[in-house]
């Protein structure tokens, strides 16, 4: 028997599957039009210097968007990219990424979030990345209902 | 003993550490000012519907332009990356991804590149992201020359 | 009487009016899916150092986008845009710029088109920016058509 | 005989030439690292709809963006726009554009800044494009001290 989906269920759906899962990202909160997602180091997250990826840091920052965006969305519909921007501010050497989507607008189907990322050590942040993203809301396919 | 490094050994350098190593990240091709680079499909690379995360076309796209710009630069210089947009335009749903980056630009120490990241079914292939990204040339640390 | 609109007449009304026509925005050539608008150097569009105004640079790839998302549009329906992006890549100290416009992708409701501008002196052309552009299919307002 | 410049002269210089004077750009406020900057309306500002144009906006945007990053640099040096990106959000069609940009980073000759514009009716403000820009500090050329 499934459970039926609410904005945190869908949430945690989109997070227990593929990369996001693989690479152990964790949701520390949601509501309707923000999110907040981490993920802590690991070697395979990094790139030739040692931080972060910022493919990674992209990753994060888009799950963290997505989620901002859907719970806002409702029951039934999700949100999916159609372009990302990312700033890298500070190189993120921390143990942990913590990133922090809120929806600026949504209009129609479309939807804008802003989205934080520090870098953490600790309990000491720092900005490390700073991104926008936009986002088009679909129906959910019915197999993932 | 150290071998020298040259583009395509910095390059190759680049591409055998953390995420872009344990994701399977293949260089196809290295020119002064161009790269390809390709990714071949696995569960734990994928997203909520089955399609390559847009993360992970990020860092595939990121990746490229990075050894794009680098080896457009003088022996011992790096390219970072400031900033990376990237738009989705079709489900990555492919068995493999493909990146073709080139630089548009190198003036001072900024370079600009873009990214034709491509989904890749046996021998057809779709775009299924646009990219650009600004990057800033540093000099190589000591440590990693 | 009027005229009825086709993609041409559209794009010449968009280009009619505002600030497209204060500043002197021509439109060169329009296909579906392309398009190329220029703009002849004039104190009044020029920034701090004598050269185009980022601004107006964006303002005139902005409009190349249109045009090239709108062209390829069914008749009544128009491309607005949701975001830009545009990076300057060396100073656009021409006589004239020349924008030209094409859609990568139009996929339901969204269109996404790149740009290169150029900075024209007499026969040469320089690349002085590139953009790219996520629009937005909207039906023409009645009053509009 | 001319006054030093400090950086509400360079910002008032930057402002009062080309574009920026023949639109009417006002700043209102500057601080290290932030700035503001409206625009009242006018029919040569507008595109198709009667709203301010997309490029008006940018301008406005990317003036605030420049103003903020260069009134944090030591005197004698300037920001210059590497990239600009910028969503709208909602139309701009209020009697004024008020531009608020603050500073995210500067590290080594890079900074980034985000801008909210506002459209602005009487006492009421509808935000209407957001935007990020990346900007490169350069020396003054010694004709512009």
């Amino acid at each position: 028997m499934n459970t039926p989906l609410n904005p945190s269920n869908l949430a945690d759906a989109i997070n227990a599957r593929g990369f996001s899962h693989a690479a152990g990202f964790r949701i520390n909160a949601i509501q309707p039009g923000s999110a907040e997602v981490s993920l802590p180091r690991r070697d395979d997250l990094l790139q030739f210097f040692g931080h972060f990826h910022g493919g990674v840091i992209t990753a994060l920052a888009d799950q963290a968007a997505g989620i901002a965006v859907t719970s806002g969305l409702p029951k039934g519909r999700i949100g999916v990219t159609v372009e990302i921007k990312v700033n890298f501010l500070s190189p993120a050497s921390g143990n942990e990424l913590v990133a922090r989507a809120k929806t600026l607008k949504m209009s129609g189907s479309i939807g804008v979030a802003t989205v934080e990322v520090f870098s953490k050590d600790g309990a000491s942040e720092t900005l490390c990345a700073f991104c926008t993203a936009t986002m088009r809301a679909l129906d959910l396919p019915a197999e993932f209902r």
